[in-house]
């Protein structure tokens, strides 16, 4: 194979990608190019770096870069940052960063998983020393360094996606006072109503200023470069030590710029179910890509570690002479915020209305043990099912434990078309310790069908 | 109605019972006999009692008796025992416990739920008075108060069960040194090897000594009847304090004996799907019954809450004249034990070998959290399929959490009959606190199709 395989991006989806390809072809050169110094690394753990569980960089290393060549025979290149694609020569211009010099390399077959871009708000002052996006370790790294020198006692966290919720907490935990700005009235993309009040009143325990439905008009400075105030559209001004950007990526990061590559409505590459692009030879996945929504099959722009791997699997083993098919994606997302586990999959009540599809909503709460079982609290489940047939169609859930572990399992359920009764036929564990007798799931499928 | 609705026994089966009828049939006559003081008590919560998590037996109430009697307008009569019944003439002979005298209730329903009858050991020395069987209230409170009187140190447990296995962590927690007697070599009735040494490991690290495969020959009293030594048939002599007896329940309370009902292989009551026994008009729930596998359509006794729950819930609809149906149960069981979540439910190898079903079983282990999060561990996953069809029939799973949630997921899997694949589509919430990138469920599903 002249020139071999080609990953770009040394991320959740290309690292996955160049494994299983390794997999599937033994003896097939595999190059991968990473602009940054790190491979293999486990992105999502930098909000726990710079909440200090995690004690460093090194610790989010997944497989140490000697292993991935060694063991798994990947020629992994970090520093190696791709410039430019000529698909129809297929070739790669590559910056060799250390060295400086651009070089040339050959492929058979390409797998695209640069990432997205992170979104940076166009507003005067986004450019200042202490404006961070930690979508990436330099940023995390530059946060940190920037926190222990400049003592810093005041942030404002652009967006209430996971990752601005993740940062709010992290900075708490750092003693910082933080302002969450996010200019939709919702969280996380959309909770029903008593979720989201759970969710609001925890942040705000946790000592969260929240700011919801508005937007950044500006940020001001004081000395050279430096913001120290952030005006909002609600005629706000907040005095601000530093600023995360955690507004979200976009699909489209510079290097795909201008490519002769199909793409979909939110600007994401469209990849077939063998994950190649409209270019044969050429796959993606990562955050560059939109995906297949499930239950739709719409295509979605869903930035998810969780999808973003089981595509470049799905990649990697077809660009190395396999047959694989990715399924689609829910967007289940879980985390855990100061003393809540919040987690949600598939479609809200207001996602499914804007596709026309009619759904029933039922929201429970139960608690998470057996009420004279030391620990735990009310465990609130909402779940969205088409109307009248009762397939469902999504999970929310929010409560001191169990929240993720129902998502999940309704996540299973939308996979395979189940509904309220199967839910309600759920003979799920009972102990003390961890579940009251009726389980909030097999509750809602009962409630759903008076 | 003449006589209405007559429940005996008011536990969990008989209280979803009567709490049901009553939605069903709002102005029904409904009377619930119960031997003992205690109605609406959660008996699982009295392995917590005697461990001294759950400071008094009040907290296990979970519906004062007041609020039985008035909201749900349920004559509910506690220390009132059904002592014989006549199905043809639809009478109940009643004991009064407090003023002692006999009475009859006439009835046009009946439901049966007086509970099953705690295996006792046919073995000299069983009637010491430290002997004690903590499958009731009193027999939790007896052994209370012997502890508190009688300051032991070494305790045996008969049967590792779920409540052998509770029981012998509330001792460990009262600083008694435990033996644990299992007649079998399984512990819970049969997991996979890698699953059963962790759990044997956690129970020695907890200080329980176990004696698997061995069968209690006597018991040897001291001073009178009273018990100091235990011999097992492996030839072991061991001091004993107290003796707790945790070996379960057989499906023939002394109230059923002779009655002209349909029985199953293991003397359990057979009912239909409407709960209904082999005489009409006289339904049975809880541990007394054997109910429908829900994979295997056999009869199975399975004497847990959820289904007693569920099976109770379908009698009371059925027996105020609705048409409620029970689809059968998986036997799902979960507990913590020391550190450990332990959860199984469905068929295990074993279990469908006796069954001659061809089974194909995976075990993996994966971390609970992401590998660099601080806390969790790993988690182990069993799960059986037939083979070669793939339909999943069971699963196990052990780990210092998650353990559950996944055999959760499972239990709703085999119940919709899904397979590998939909486990291997499993798209799970993935965050480091609590899950790592590939959640075991979906790495069990891709490797059983290797």
């Amino acid at each position: 194979v002249k020139g071999g395989l080609v990953i770009v991006g040394g991320g959740t989806a290309g690292l996955a990608a160049a494994t299983r390809a390794r997999r599937t072809a033994p003896t097939l050169p595999i190059t991968v190019l990473e602009q940054s110094p790190h491979v293999s690394l486990g992105i999502c753990g930098l909000p726990y770096l710079i909440g200090g569980q995690i004690p460093s960089l090194e610790d989010l290393q997944i497989m140490p870069l000697a292993r991935l060549r060694q063991e798994r025979n990947l020629d992994v290149r970090p520093l190696n940052r791709a410039e430019a694609l000529d698909l129809r020569g297929r070739t790669v211009k590559v910056r060799d960063l250390v060295r400086g010099h651009l070089y040339t390399l050959e492929y058979e077959r390409l797998i695209l998983a640069p990432g997205g871009r992170p979104r940076r708000p166009a507003v005067p002052g986004v450019a200042g020393e202490n404006v961070f996006s930690v979508y990436c370790p330099e940023g995390a790294l530059a946060l940190l360094d920037w926190m222990s020198r400049e003592s810093p006692r005041q942030a404002l966290v652009l967006g209430a996606g996971y990752l601005g919720l993740e940062m709010a907490e992290a900075l708490r935990r750092r003693g910082l006072a933080v302002h969450l700005v996010e200019r939709r009235p919702e969280l996380l993309g959309g909770l029903e109503p008593p979720l989201q009040e759970r969710l609001v009143a925890e942040l705000e325990r946790g000592g969260v200023q929240l700011w919801p439905g508005r937007n950044l008009e500006a940020l001001e400075g004081g000395v050279a470069g430096r913001v120290r105030r952030a005006l909002l559209d609600g005629g706000e001004s907040l005095e601000v030590d530093l600023v995360v950007l955690a507004a979200g990526l976009t699909p489209e990061p510079p290097l795909l710029e201008g490519l002769p590559l199909r793409r979909g409505a939110q600007g994401g590459l469209l990849v077939d179910s063998r994950a190649e692009t409209s270019q044969p030879g050429v796959f993606a996945a990562g955050d560059c890509v939109e995906v297949e929504h499930r239950l739709t099959g719409r295509r979605v722009h869903l930035p998810l570690a969780g999808p973003a791997a089981r595509l470049g699997r799905v990649a990697g083993e077809n660009a190395a002479g396999g047959a694989a098919r990715y399924r689609g994606a829910l967007g289940t997302v879980g985390l855990r915020i100061f003393g809540l586990e919040v987690a949600r999959t598939g479609l809200s009540r207001n996602q499914a209305r804007e596709l026309g599809i009619p759904v029933q909503v039922e929201t429970v709460s139960s608690p998470s043990r057996a009420r004279y079982y030391p620990g735990g609290g009310p465990l609130q489940v909402a779940l969205v099912a088409r109307h009248p047939d009762g397939r469902l169609l999504g999970a929310q859930a929010i409560g001191p434990e169990g929240a993720v572990a129902r998502v999940n399992t309704v996540a299973l359920a939308c996979q395979a078309g189940l509904g309220w009764r199967d839910l309600e036929d759920l003979e799920a564990a009972y102990a003390p310790p961890f579940a009251s007798l009726w389980d909030p799931l097999a509750l809602a499928g009962r409630l759903a069908q008076r």
